[in-house]
């Protein structure tokens, strides 16, 4: 009988920072074993394994996926964990599988037999969830909002009717050039009680994480976050 | 003007582990520096501190909370910090804020316009939801399910409607001796195609995470997961 290899989940830091403040010592030295990786972008995961020290660059052997790889391919980068080797799958940031193409590549695996180890790491979603002080036993991360105004109005009451019925709190991000707006929208729609968090730069030197009800929101400056990856939060 | 001290959430191993394997050595180095903690049990809270290699440990203040602490208490315990003081607050296993008592302290911290900075940890909930493969742009994290057998039974099938409907992913636990009833009772009620991950010992020795359409769940062996903490989640 066969034996597979492991799909190792690699989180990845969320910007500029010492890997060490957000990575443990267990990931950084199971890269440097690793051979096989699945990754969103090639610059960018070669910095992540320069950061770790990884010894021989030229024989890291990197599979490109983003959201639109059909799979049929995807499959395909699965072959050397069928041939017995471990293989890593990481995020442009983050942890894959969360807000990231990676969930898909992660499916197949569980479909194959192929056995999924997630590491941990940094993600900004979960990083704000935590941060938030809303409901830990009850939260819904929802990615981003409808582009389109009306529907996301909407979306933005809908969102409020379901933390307020259902006592779940609701997070969700934006682009971040579409911040401001989105913040404009949301001091419009929610009401003056509900609690709005926008977390910008999570474990970045720049860190912000606010929490306010709408009604004080409206007095002060808006937050630091123009084109700053930010996550927003509600609650009731 | 006062300066106020930092809330630093603590993450904490979900077990007898390395701790070098779930946590970044920033975590560990910030914890010898911090004199003022809340935890929820204090013997939980020493054991971790002594995995921190914390010297001192007389000098350690910890206040305790549950969640049946009333708010006026949980102010009280702020104190440090508005005399500003650093603290650290710990969940018993896992991140504060997510599925922990933790939650209220964090808000009232917010309302005191306090600094909350959450530290990279691991989260059984989190872990599972990376290495499920579900839908990481649209997923929710529902706590514990009504004990109430036909309550739980109308709550399991409005989850699975919220999957099909709304293509959000659905999370939750259980405490661990009920997981071979909670497990019967999804196998009884979701329809055969939906998948069902079942997630046990996250980051333990003994970690388990397999997701497979209930119609497949049927005609194997159950998890090995009596009495095991596990993480439930479901998907179509």
């Amino acid at each position: 009988m066969q034996t597979f290899g492991v799909l190792y989940l690699l989180p990845v830091g969320l910007g500029e920072c010492n890997i060490e403040h957000v990575l443990p010592k267990r990931n950084i030295e199971l890269v440097k074993k690793l051979t096989f990786f699945i990754a969103e972008n090639a610059k960018e995961a070669r910095a992540f394994l320069k950061q770790c020290q990884y010894s021989e660059m030229s024989k890291a052997q990197l599979s490109l996926i983003n959201q639109h790889t059909k799979t049929d391919e995807l499959t395909s980068f699965l072959a050397p964990l069928l041939q017995g080797n471990d293989m890593g799958l990481m995020s442009d940031a983050g942890c894959p599988g969360i807000a990231d193409p990676g969930a898909e590549i992660i499916k197949i695996a569980h479909k194959k037999g192929i056995k999924v180890v997630p590491l941990v790491g940094p993600s900004s979603i979960v990083l704000s969830i935590m941060a938030s002080g809303f409901n830990g036993q009850n939260f819904a991360f929802n990615g981003y909002l409808p582009i389109e105004k009306l529907e996301k109005h909407k979306k933005i009451k809908e969102l409020e009717q379901c933390c307020i019925k259902n006592k779940q709190a609701q997070f969700f991000i934006e682009t971040p050039y579409r911040n401001v707006t989105l913040f404009e929208d949301l001091l419009k729609i929610l009401q003056p009680n509900t609690l709005l968090l926008v977390a910008t730069n999570i474990t970045l030197e720049q860190e912000s994480i606010l929490v306010k009800p709408i009604s004080v929101w409206k007095k002060i400056n808006p937050p630091d976050f123009i084109k700053q990856p930010t996550v927003f939060g509600i609650y009731q």
